[in-house]
């Protein structure tokens, strides 16, 4: 096991200013690009993260060390930020997963006790058991995942600009 | 064609300082970790994009300006950084990337006529004809490729932590 609490939360306060110091002022054509037909842009990736900060997280977090398996967790949609009708520049969002992961990495701090909760479990509605610390870490992988994504998207839009150079940039090959 | 030299000076230019802000202060566990035996680790990639702004981008734009098809590139080796034995912390290295990046875009910029140049070309040692245009891309790319494989890296540390989330998290999927 590599998790540990306070390396898990060093990464989690570093997603959102990332983020934000890469991705302001970025001229509009890499902001609405995406990987073709049904593959989110940087600004829905955004949108997702801030979702996972209301809906997901905390509340299983929460769930966990309050209630333990007597209950599955209520499931968690990931796809429902695209129901919604984007408002706001991609700057307003980024402020707005600023604020929101602040506040939660806070609630993080004060709900869990790392010598007493890592190991408690709750019932995820499709795994079954899993456990806390499992929860903490997938929250973090879950960050690089989407950090990933965006970088993925921007590089795609010069897929053929590279030229030759495309066989030897790792990036493209998915 | 997406490429244009103004937006691909936005992603040069934010490179180093976001690889600063996401890798400086980090636990030693995050900064040593790689994905396994021949892999590079985050200390590794940050020293082979310093030896690409000694090496490889601005030598072989001047190239192209300067010489065009006379004479091929020099060749430029991807793994000489491995050869060098490390010294200073990470945060030296990325304050090192951080510099020459910034005298490099300088250059880019003094050199680089884009209503004039982006369509001349040099001699590939492998590929043969390439345009300025597929080489300032290609640089942009190799940030992306080299972000992406930092955060990946990072990812494959939680691998086994995230325990059954493991079959969603799409930056395990290679």
């Amino acid at each position: 096991m590599n998790f540990n609490m306070k390396e898990a939360i060093e990464i989690l306060e570093r997603t959102p200013q990332t983020l934000e110091y890469f991705l302001s002022g970025l001229s509009c054509g890499w902001l609405i690009c995406n990987e073709g037909e049904g593959t989110w842009n940087i600004s829905e990736v955004i949108e997702h993260l801030i979702e996972g900060e209301k809906s997901n997280w905390i509340p299983r977090l929460e769930f966990i060390v309050k209630q333990g398996e007597t209950n599955p967790f209520p499931p968690f949609d990931r796809f429902s930020h695209l129901d919604k009708k984007s408002e706001g520049s991609i700057n307003q969002r980024l402020l707005e997963f600023k604020a929101i992961r602040k506040q939660n990495i806070t609630k993080v701090e004060n709900l869990v006790d790392s010598k007493l909760h890592l190991e408690y479990t709750g019932l995820h509605p499709v795994f079954g058991a899993v456990k806390l610390r499992e929860l903490l870490s997938t929250w973090v992988v879950h960050d690089l995942t989407h950090i990933a994504q965006i970088i993925r998207v921007m590089a795609e839009r010069y897929r053929t600009d590279v030229g030759p150079w495309n066989e030897y940039l790792g990036i493209f090959k998915k």
